[in-house]
Formats: structure tokens, C-alpha cells, sequence
């Protein structure tokens, strides 16, 4: 883009036709005059501390994508049983974790949102993928069909993402009164985990609520975008300290084009970095894989709970003993 | 404001009839001078490290405005009970940790002292919303009369964030003592909650107490206008390397306003973002919404501890079940 | 003063008197030489990055200044009774902890040390301070007097500042074994706060023990100084690319003269702020009032714990109740 | 090789054979040209910034590569009993804590890939080994056959690390059940170290899988190398402001070698340290020592639960007793 | 050093009788050649980022140094008795955390490793100062003879720092066996304060295991030494822009001399600094005084477990009773 531009400027600047030797020599001085000013715009400076702030932001939101596994441990260890009802109340537990996920992740991320458009979509999602589980266990169905009313008839005007964690702490404590979990310190010890699980989620719908100043982005990027347009006209011509070089050679022209051409590739690539890490969530190559994590989150935390539960190896010797 | 100030200088500039051909040498040859000594000033290197600095206050800020959330959820399952007095205190210990939040709010948030000029008006607020609050549930009403007399009867000369926070805890005791917690270890857990909370406001407070050294931002704003100033006389004469350029053309003096123009946009902008994040709670567009913050505090809070309370979905199973 | 220094060497360069044509053609060659290595010290570089490591110091010096809300309001909830033993021991060891701070503050703060300069007049501000505390409430005596011999019976050649702590985490044990605290989770609570507290008093006092290494600021302070003694000097002439401008006026030094006053401001101010953060317990303006606070943190410990004990409002429906 | 390559050229450059003077002329300006326009590549800046996020990276990799010596004290004084049954569980646990490190770091690190291509060669690695093992204790062996068949038998597609993990944890509310362990506060205490332990490896594991922009590294690996390309024809000339020196000399072309040359080494000896530091779990000798980190884990894991249980020295007085 | 190379150099270059009129004018082209490329080297730059990276790393060990205040107040609490077996057992603990203080300190600090050159020292340096201490207490004696033998007995060809970590909560276990510890609560809480002890420690240790990266602190250093050796050839020459100045003047060559002595002050002034902070365990003036801290860590220990145990003052009203 920024070589077909520079090409076409070029043209104009250098053929005969267009403009004489004297407006050329105006030019020259004109782009002279831009040389000395570009200075001005501390493009590099911007960037730098802008990237900076970028990374760390993008480091947080990283660290608090949220994963079920530390939970799904301890829900799998200190909730006992293996009757039905245990078995549901497990898997439950953790299903209501990747539901407020999924609650949180339409509203942050366009990928989610696509996936599920509407909240029947989540429950929609289940049925249909139900005929093929058996085969590939796609993870789906993260609510169903009573659970979403359950949701629709909390009153509140605020967004919902507490309403599946409340269930889910909720049902530590009915497992509790059962006699399910042994002691209120266990209890705890699981609610804390899923509290830490929710503190996270919070952060990232947090930093969606509360972008970085926009003025700030918008300053750096136009910044970099009129630096690259005056580089067009500016770096037409060819001057040694302001005069022409004494031996004419056509090859001089593709010096300040080269130069230009390499400037915008690191300076825009930097910038482009910087865009792509302001929205993580976003639909990028690079941004983090939200639906994949949705899926893996839940497949991972079932599998722990339920399939998993107390299949402990026969404990042996190991080869070290003595 | 800059472009308008720049054309008035130049226009003093140009024009032969204020000042002769001789003085415009002079200052030329001034404005030279000026550009030569402009560097002294470290623009963008100042900028770059006080807009850190600042960003990372912010951050911290944002990061301790405080969401009852956790709090909410742990109140709901640790404190049992379906009855009037068992609701009342759950309500109360969200409400009171709520109140915290907008006295210290009303101290340091410009938007909240508006919206709460006097204690009177925390409670005033409540009953006059009162009447449409079956329609729209407006979160006000954040005290009671029989409260702000028992706020006032605290005799002590600092600030009395603690009192309801105390109430708050106090609380928890009361209940505990009464079996409606079923555990020390889950009243301590509530109450741990509740100290986070405290703490996160604390922050805020002690940032409004302790500001950044004020010669530092001053220093800064400073430096910036005094660049601007300077560069309104400095940047009206055409130079090239000091000399005027060959060939003459109406079209130079657009040059150096264009970058300038550019310059300024860049640089204040810049300034104008570490300007607004050094005091997040005021009353910009990019600055937290408090107000909005403390309605919806109160509301999710008692919607969860009450509404929401031991309302779980049954236990069913879920479409990956075999 | 660095106006007045100006003017006297503008004055000696200027005059024809003291020095000849010639003498002044070598001072211009002299300083455009100056001029030409003056960028060899990294002025601005240097301050940035030394400000930016001083004000991490700072930060972390100022959150662990030490406030003892936390400990107060769970003093006050766990430690339960209302006899004047159990009245003695909540209002002691809040009095202990600030004892400590005390302590370790007359090392670190120039301010406290003055105010305290033995540990006697610890012990004396309090009974001078009595008599009219019925009115104003000043908190003082935050030691008795055989406290006083207790603490200075205490053989130990190191920093005494344990020893309140202890005595502090002692009365905990001793109410938890006379059953005024109910379980010994509540009091680990308590001494898990008390500790938290005393870390961050350790902080400081590692902090002062072991400052930023000495050579770094002197380094910086030197670069600057040295700089701007050079610029006296260095400043004087008038010389655009190293010659004389072409058309002469006696409004030329007036340039050199203003940048450098105005460079002067910027880099002195910046300095002058990390000089005075470097140092953040000082008896400057900007720095933290020390004995402003440990006046708060006893008469805010002592209210909470003792006055507010128990008081809480009757629990009563909420204007939202429905 | 850039000496070399230099070299080249400055033959090329020199010998009146292959290009005339004229050409030469040519070149000369070439390179003025370059010279010029060379700053346009903010190098330094941008390798100052990288570096500095990729420290930060490093250091949070380094800071989770996971120790199991807290875990192994606390379950050594945790799991009471010195029967073969109560010991055997003791070690289990930690080895099941290292195998999930060998899991992970196969997955991260071509080292420990290497050493264990296939999850058999981590259960043979310890049978070859075992015959010199007395001599030498070298700590193979992580896993036995009947726990590889067990990790095999996990139906799940996603990664399997936590499944160790699981048995670990498993393991301890097993002893606990049996009255290996005295409480559910200790249980939950061992518990959540392994967890910690886990958390540190799932980061190295997400760090994995969300590597920095993958942009970022290479626009600056570019530009370093572009840089240097174009120094090889742009340094070649020996020009003073544009024109040749007045007194010839064969001494001149050795200053910009050499110059370009040290550039060349700190620049590059810079990106070289960014290179390896953006994968510390590689092979270059700078990097973490993975393998050493597994075994020694096993060894001392093993060690302090097994030979160091409970074998205190006597109680005896020290030598300041009084 | 710098002075007396830049005054040998400089009576070469100033000498007729050494180089003619003629090299001297070669070696103005020389210097002035270096000099337009000695920017290539981005001294300060790399030094600015350098110096962050270390500082950062210095906070981080000046923070995990370890200090027993905490554990050694919890175990004076928490650990009952007054017969000689418990407060053997109370001093055994804290003499034991020391103890593996003193094993890593020996590891990574020269001025530690110089006291305690070999283990037997480590008990020997105790019975020799034991004379003495009644008079002056000199802490020493960390280790005893069996215990001496018993950490020989341990095999294990890994360092051994657990050893006596282990046998301190080992003696905490047993403590609470006894009946000495009131709860499982308390001895798991003066458990974790040993496990964070312990952990400062292992991350000093570590830090010294794996320092950063060698070629990072080379390349710095190196990019310095050869800036400086380059600076005394290329700064002999008085050059205003490539000429000789038109007046000459014997006081010229002071300029060059003086500011590159300024320049040289400070860049490598903030050399060492970084020098110093990169490795904080030597044995500079600015280090860690290690072996303070030993005798510190071991006297205060002892003093707040035994000489101050259950010394609390009586319980008085204070002076705001009311």
C-alpha cells in the first residue's frame, strides 16, 4: 500500500511532463523544510512507552483468562460419593464456572459472541451437538433449558455473571449439609477456588468497561499515520545536506525509497503488534483462543470430576525403594 | 486555540507594513537561535516517563475501586436463614460495606460530593426514589435515619470510613452468635472478604491524601506550555540550514505550521491523557463512573444476597452425561 | 541563584572593559567547543531512569506506612467482653502496635525523632497532653511508664522494635486462654494482621538500613549540577552554526539566556522531586506527616476498639425491602 | 561473518579494477545517502523496549519452574506412620508431582523431549537405570507401567498433566480417610502447595501456547539485520561532512570498520541475548537446566519424605543457654 | 586512571617533536572521523535499560534476604512452656531457620563463605566465642556437633539446605504432639511462616544458580570499556565543525579534556553502580552486610523465643481511659 503510493508520488516527481525544474526545486526545498521539521513528531518515543503499557496490560488480561483446573482438583477430592446426585453436583459445580465464562466471554469477545449469538444459542448449542458426542466429545451444552430460565428470572438490571457462580458456590453448600464434604474448611477451600476463578473474569470485563484513555491510542496511531504521509512527499527528493549530489545517478532515487520502505515495515509492525495486543479478544491470528478455551475448560473440569474420580493407581514400590 | 495564536504571529510576521524587511532578518535570525536551543527541553523524554508513572497509578486506582461481588456471594451462602431478621442482616452487611464506599467516594470523586452534598442527602436519596423504585429499582437509599444519627454520635476528629464497616463486621458476629453462621471459620471468611474491601478503599483514600509531588506534573505542564510558547515565535521564518531558501515560493510558511500544528495535536494530546489519568475519579468522559458504580454495587449486592438466596436450579443432568 | 550567576558572567563577557574583541573570539570558540560536547552527559536519560527507580521506592514506602483500621475493627469483633480487663487488653494492643510504629519511626523520620527525642518524652507527651485531652482528644501516651522500663529491660544489643509487637501478640494468647476469644482461629486472625503490620514496618526499616546504593544518586545530582555550571559559561555567545548572525541586535542574548533558565527550571525541578521522594520521611512539604499519622492510628484504634465496640445500629428493613 | 562480509565489499570498494573513480564518486554519495537516512531505523530504541519485555517474561518463567522441597517437608511432617503402606504413599506424592513436571516440561523444552520421546521411555528410563542406581542414585524412574496405563487409559484430548496431579492430591485425602493425616486443615495445607506447584507449571505451559506477538520479535529481528546489511555498503566510504578529508591517509577506512564492527558485536551480542531469552527452556547453554531440575526434584523429593522422616537430632541446649 | 591515559595521549599528540604538522592534520581527520561515528555505540541506552533490569533484580534479592522476627514472635506465642525441653525446643527452631541461613549464605556470599570456610566451622565458631559471651553475646554457635553429624549423614548429592528446615518443623510436629501447641491451626501457621523463610532463601539461591544471562552484563561492559578507549584518540583534536578554530588559544584542548573526564566520571560512576548491585552478596561497601544479619537473625531470634517469653507488662488503663 505504502509502495504503491510512494511509486505514484514518485512518478509525478520525477517526470518532466507534470511539473517543471523549477517547481521540482521548490519541491526539493519544500521536502527539506519537511526533513527538518519531522523531528518533531517523536514517532519512535510514542511508540516505545505506548507498546510498553500495551504489553502489560495484555499480560493481565493473559493471567486472568481463567482455567478450571485447580478447582475441578479439589471439587473431584473433597466432594465424596458416587451416587447420582454426588456425581450431578460435581459436574455441576464446574459446568456453572464455564457457563459464567461463557457469559462473560460474549460480551468481551467477538469470537464468543459469534458462537453464541443469544442465551438460547448456549443451550441450543448442547442439543445439537448431543447426537455426535459420543464419538468426538465436542464440549457444548454449558446450560440447559431450566437453568436459562432460572437465569432470565433474576431481576436485575446490571449484567448476570454472578447468577451461575452463586449456584455453583450455592450447591458447595447444600453438598455440605448433606454430609457430601467433610468439613466447612474444605467447603471453604472450594468456594475460595471458584471466588479466585470469578476475580478473574471480573478483571477482564473490568478492563472491557474501562478501555485505556482512548485518546491515548488515537494520538499514537495518527501519529504514525501523518508521520508516513508527510514521509511521501518529504522523501522524494534527493539532497546531500541540501544540495544535489555533484555526480547525477538514477540509482540515488531508490536510497530514501528503500530507507521509507523499511521505516514504514518496523514502525507500522510495531504499531500493528500494539493494535493486535490493545483487544486480545478479538478475532486475530494472534488473539487468544477464547471458544477453544470454553471447550477445553469444560471437557477438562468433567473429566476430572467425574471421570477421573478417585481412579487413583494402586500404590506400589517405586524403582527407588530400599 | 494554537492554530489561532500561530496565524496572528505569523500574520505579524508577513505583513511588510508592521515590520520591515531588516527586523524580519533579525528574526530570523532569532528564531534560529531559538530553534537551536529548543532541544534544551526534553519534551517527549519528560512525557514519556511521568505518563508511566501515571499509568501505573491508575492502574492501581482502577484495580481498588471496590465490587462487593465476592462479598455478596459468600454472605449468601455462610449466613442461613429465610427469616425477616436473617434477611435484614444480610442486606445490611452488603449495604453498610456499600456506605463505606460513598464516603469515601464523596471525599475524593468530585461526581459523587454532587450527587451526596451532605449526609442528610445519602438519606434523603432513598425515600424520595422510593416511590418509583417497584418500577425501575434505582439503587439509592444507602442509610437510614437511625443510622447517620449513630454515624454522628462517633466522636472522633479523622475521617469515620470505619464506622459502618464495623457495623458491617460487627454484624457477622451478631450472626455467628446466633447460629446463623454455622462456623468461626466461615464468619472469618466473610470477614476477610470485607477487609479487602476496606483496604481497596483505603488506597483510594490514602492516593487522595498523598498525591503525586506536586512539583512533578507542574514541572511537566510547564515544560510543555513553555515549548508552545517558545515555538510560536520560533517556527514563523522559513530556513533552510539558516539561510533562506533559492527559490521562493508562497507555499514554504505552510511547512513549518503544518508540523507544528501536527507537534501540538501530538504533544498535548499526550499531555492531556496523563492530565485526565492523574485524577480518575473527577469528571471527564474517560474518568470512572462512581455514580454508576455505587448504584450498581448496592443493587447487585442485595440482589444476590437476597433475591438470588438458595435459589439453584435443580440438580439435572447434563447433555454429556453417561 | 542560577539567574543572578547568569547575568554576572553575561556581564563580564559583554562589557568591553574587562575583556578585548579577541579574548571574546576565543570565549565563542571556547563555547561553541563546550556547546559541541555538552550532549556527552546524558542529562535527561540519567534523571528518567532515576526517577522512575525513585518512585518505586516511594510507592512501596508509602503502602507499608503502617495504618492499623484492619487490626482495630478485628480486635474489635474477636476480643469479646465489655469488663475493663477485656476493655484494657483490646485497647492495649492497639496501643502496642502503635507503640512500635513509634519506634521504628523516631529512626526513620526526622520529624517523629524530634518530637520524641528520648523514650522518656514518649512517655511524657502523654501525661502533659492529658489534661486537656477531655476537649481536644490529641492522642499521646502511647507508652506508660512501666512499659517504659519493661521495653528498656530487655537485653538485646539489636533494634528493640519487636518488643511491643510481642507484647501486643502476647495479650492475644492470653485472652484466647481467658476465653475471650472464642476460638483460636480468630486469634490467629488477629496475629496474622498484627504481623502484617509489623512487615511492613520491617520494610521501612530495611529500607533505611540499606539505602539505594550511594554512588547512583550522587552520580545523577553531580551530572546535573556540573551541567549547568558548564552552561554558565558555555551559554554566553551568540553563534548560529558557530558565526556571528549577519544582522546584529542586542535582543539576541536574550535567547541563550531564556532557554537556559527555562532548561534549568525543568531538569533543577525534576531533580529537585527525586531528591525529596528519595527521602520520603523528611520534614519537607511534600513528604509523608508522620506524626500526623501515628496521632490517627491511636486515636482511630483506640475508637474503634473501644468506644465503637458493640455499637451497632438496630438491624432494621432497608428502603428496598420487599 | 560480518567481518568478512565487510571486507568483500571494501575490496570491491577500493580496487581501481572493478569500479573507476567515477563510480566510486557515485558510491560515495550513495552511502551519504544511506548515512543520512540510516536514523530513520530507531535500533537501539526498539531493542531497549524488546529486551526490557522479554526480562520480565523470563523472569516469570524462571520464578515457576516448579521446586517440590516445600511440598515434600510439609507432607513428610504432614503423613505420619513409618509402615511400608503410609511411606510408599509419602513418595508417591512426590513422585507424582515431578512426573507431572516431566509431562509438561516434554511439551515445552527440546531438552526433556529429547531425553523422554515417549511416555514408555519415561517408565523405561527407570528400569535401565536401576541396575547402577546404588552406586549412584541417579533419579530416574518417574513413572511405573501400571500408572503409564492408567495416564493412557484417560479419555481426553486435551492435554493430560493434570492427571498426576489428581492422583497426587487423590493420595492425600486417601491417607487422610485412613488417619495418615491428623486433620482436614494439614491435608488441605499439602494440598494446596501441590496446587501452587501446578499453577507455576501451567503457566509455563500457557506461556507456551501464547507466545509474544509473534510480529513483535520479528519486526525487531529485521530491522537489526537490515541495519547491518545496509551498513555494509553505506560505511564503506570515508567522508568528513559529505567530502573527502583534505590530507589522504590509508589509516582512514580503518575508523569505520572498526566502528561498525563494534556496533555490530554490542547490537547484535544484544539481540542475541534478547533470542535466547525469548526461549529459556531451549538448549543453549544459558538456558534452564531442565533435566537437572526433574532429577534433582525426584532426589531430594525422595529424600525428605523418605530418609529424612522424622530423624530430628536430639534436643539439646545451645550454646547461649543461660 | 582515565586522566593519566587522556594527559599521555594528549603531550603524543601535542608533541612536535613525536608527530609532525602533517600526521597531526591525519589524526584531526582521524578524530574527527571517529566522532561522527562514535555515536553507533548507544552508550547510555543500553546502560539506562541495563541498570533497570539490575535494580529490579537487586530489590527482589534485598526483599527475600530473611528475617525470623515474624516466625520467632509466632513461636513465642503459640508453642507453651516454661520447663527447659520446650524452650529448648522453642530456641532449636529458630537456631535451626538460621542455621539454613547460614548454609546459603555460605553458597552465594563471599564474605559469609570467608567466616565459615567449612562446616566444622560453623559448630567450632560457637564453643571458641562461647567464653566471651556473657560479657558481649556475640551470636554464634549456629550448629552443634551432633547436628553437625547428622547433616553429614544425610545422603543426597543435591545441596542439602532443607536439612535443617526439616528438622525444624519437624520439631514443631513433635511440639505439637506434646501438647505444647494448642491446635493443628497454630502449629501449621508457624509452619508456613518457616516454608516463606525457607522460600526467600531457595529464590536467593536460585538467582544465584541461574544468573542473567552472561552475555548481556559482557556486552554492556565491553560496549563502555571501548567508548572510553576510543574517546582518548578521537577527543585530542580542538574541531569546530571539522576546522580549526580561527583563533587559537591554549586554552582549547581543556574543553575536550575536561568534559570527556565529566563524561567518563559518569558513565562508568553508573557502571560500577550496576557492578555492584549485580552481584548485593559481596563484599563491597554498598553489599549486604551478611554475617550481620546472621548474628542479628540468631540473637533476636533467641531473645523473642526464651529471654521474652510471656513477659508482657501488667495490663494499666492508659492515659485516654474514660
Amino acid at each position: 500500500m505504502f509502495i504503491i503510493a510512494f511509486g505514484s508520488v514518485s512518478l509525478i516527481y520525477r517526470s518532466n511532463l507534470i511539473i517543471g525544474a523549477k517547481t521540482r526545486k521548490i519541491w526539493d526545498n519544500f521536502a527539506a523544510l519537511f526533513d527538518q521539521m519531522m523531528e518533531f513528531i517523536p514517532l519512535t518515543f510514542m511508540l516505545g512507552f505506548f507498546v510498553t503499557i500495551i504489553v502489560r496490560r495484555w499480560n493481565d488480561i493473559f493471567a486472568n483468562l481463567g482455567w478450571v483446573d485447580n478447582t475441578a482438583i479439589t471439587v473431584s477430592n473433597y466432594i465424596r460419593g458416587t451416587d447420582e446426585q454426588t456425581r450431578m453436583i460435581r459436574r455441576n459445580v464446574i459446568r456453572y464456572m464455564v457457563l459464567t465464562q461463557v457469559l462473560v466471554f460474549r460480551d468481551i469477545s467477538l469470537q464468543v459472541r459469534r458462537r453464541f449469538p443469544t442465551l438460547d444459542s448456549i443451550v441450543a448449542a448442547g442439543t445439537v451437538l448431543l447426537n455426535i458426542h459420543s464419538i468426538n466429545r465436542t464440549p457444548s451444552g454449558f446450560m440447559l433449558e431450566h437453568e436459562r430460565e432460572a437465569l432470565c428470572n433474576v431481576a436485575c438490571k446490571y449484567s448476570k455473571y454472578f447468577v451461575p457462580i452463586q449456584w455453583s458456590t450455592g450447591l458447595l453448600v447444600q453438598a455440605r449439609a448433606d454430609g457430601k464434604i467433610a468439613a466447612d474448611l474444605l467447603m471453604n477451600e472450594i468456594g475460595k477456588n471458584i471466588i479466585e476463578f470469578r476475580k478473574g473474569l471480573a478483571l477482564l470485563s473490568n478492563y472491557d468497561w474501562v478501555p485505556i484513555p482512548l485518546a491515548y491510542p488515537q494520538v499514537v496511531f495518527l501519529a504514525v499515520r501523518s508521520y508516513f504521509f508527510m514521509a511521501l512527499i518529504a522523501r522524494q527528493s534527493v539532497l546531500l545536506d541540501g544540495k544535489d549530489p555533484e555526480q547525477p545517478s538514477i540509482l540515488y532515487p531508490v536510497v530514501p525509497f528503500v530507507m521509507s520502505v523499511l521505516q514504514f515495515i518496523f514502525v507500522v509492525g510495531w504499531m500493528k503488534v500494539a493494535e493486535s495486543m490493545i483487544n486480545p479478544l478479538g478475532e486475530d491470528d494472534d488473539d487468544f483462543e477464547c471458544n477453544f478455551l470454553l471447550d477445553r475448560n469444560l471437557a477438562i473440569g468433567l473429566t476430572i470430576v467425574d471421570d477421573c474420580y478417585n481412579r487413583i493407581p494402586s500404590v506400589e514400590k517405586d524403582v527407588f525403594w530400599c
